[in-house]
């Protein structure tokens, strides 16, 4: 079968995880472009999201930060803030590839976080923490430097579609199922969950607004 | 003494354990909704709030983070989620309830996490600090989530109570007090100077007020 | 040579991370007062600033955080705090001292963090990113807990200073510079580029403002 070659399987991780943290790093950019920081500022922003969920992981994990094994994150986020720079007005036209690659990336990135931390001899209910912070946290940064609200509170389902193909994947590894069969279907689960959350608006329910006596 | 038995000790321990993070999640949930955020944003809040302080702490002892130990800790925040949804206004009239297991919350947070850093050969004003980030710094997460300038900066002697609790500890230590007994006087003094706080609206004065030329 | 004398440069280095540490303390408690916080939020905001870039550094590195093996940072930071609560006025005329001061603090930390860094067998371009964090991260902490957008994403040329240090470090080490040498000469540099870029208010230019689509 397709996925168990392993020249290929390598190939293709390595194109999504370009491509997912170029998408990562873009969308910090762009968040930070609507508040008027300066480049200095784009480019913490694009790497708080490129990496920033790895790192609280690793951090926790207590295994050095990914980011410091390989350059290629911080050159794919540099290389993020000089096509924002240069191309601005053609960046803004391909929003739905950014969705998709954004998409792309969040799937990658929690089964990686899920499979490094089961791989260190955790349980499955950390490893499903793990992969959605890996997949989330780095726009949650993004939003705590830019000063918002993070957007995963209050918009379409994200950080959820993260933690269901956790699920799936623990459902899945206890029928005994192949691992590289399951990583290709919670892989397509995660984004699906995310497509369909996006085309039909679909969001958890807001908490009942309360009033706090501070 | 009743403090020696070890396993009521133990037994009382795992129970303010429980009621705490229990409080301290229903706390970071109550300012979750007033920020009208969705029940994900809300049990992030919460688990920032239960689990915040004493992960922040074992990362710089370089320590496994404890709630990645037992699944309680999650378990606490998804019940304490579920309540407020469920419950909310009954949740809401038991605010002086909430005020009290927060408080017990604070005093033994405080002191285990004095007495962890203590266990790891750290001198006694790092375990002060350390006992106070373990009590007070997952509020301070959930105010930088949700966009507001921390509690604790501004309102009645929280963290202070912590401190002050850490001091006496070391105090008493120094007088060679059997440590149970220290235990239970720290933690009846944490909690008094707590209440006496809120009772009489005690708060540090403010820094005078001043522009910063930017 | 004056920078071979090991005494020497160890008493300068002692004395010019006292005065750092003072005026990164200094500012994270003058925009603490900005916002009205008490005191101990001004104590928080001074500590954030005077240790949480390197404390970041030194979670990301994996090793125990460097306040924690002397208390002459909390010291310091505590230090400050009481000379603005009690001569806030004076610390307020002395707004130049406080500029060289903390830019003393920024070159210095710049290039202890890179030199910690590279001890630890990182190669350059982490160190040179360990660097700025060490010089810069701590000032967007406190901004993160005032509720600001970080100053350094706005402002006149801060970390870029750090940044550009660090490159000339890199190059002058493929040279095969004396180390000593080095050092004294990105000190001064970081000094230089951070004095023109205040004195001509030189900025990076900023993002243009983009419309995000939520």
């Amino acid at each position: 079968m397709i996925y168990r070659d392993p020249e290929l399987v390598q190939t293709v991780q390595t194109i999504i995880e370009i491509v997912g943290t170029f998408a990562f790093a873009i969308s910090g950019i762009r968040h930070a472009s609507a508040k008027q920081v300066d480049w200095f500022g784009g480019l913490v922003c694009g790497i708080a999201v490129a990496i920033g969920g790895g790192t609280m992981r690793d951090v926790m994990l207590g295994v050095r930060p990914f980011w410091m094994t390989s350059s290629i994150y911080m050159i794919c986020t540099v290389l993020a803030l000089l096509s924002i720079i240069v191309f601005a007005k053609y960046v803004r036209r391909l929003n739905n590839a950014w969705f998709v690659f954004d998409t792309l990336g969040l799937a990658l990135f929690t089964i990686a976080g899920l499979q490094k931390t089961l791989a260190l001899g955790h349980p499955f209910w950390v490893a499903i923490i793990m992969g959605c912070i890996t997949g989330s946290a780095g726009g949650v940064v993004r939003d705590v430097l830019l000063n918002n609200v993070p957007l995963i509170f209050r918009k379409e389902i994200y950080a959820m579609a993260s933690i269901a193909g956790g699920l799936l994947y623990w459902g899945l590894y206890a029928l005994r199922i192949d691992v590289g069969l399951i990583v290709v279907i919670c892989f397509l689960f995660i984004c699906l969950v995310r497509f369909f959350a996006m085309r039909y608006h679909i969001s958890l329910p807001t908490l009942r607004e309360e009033e706090i006596k501070e």
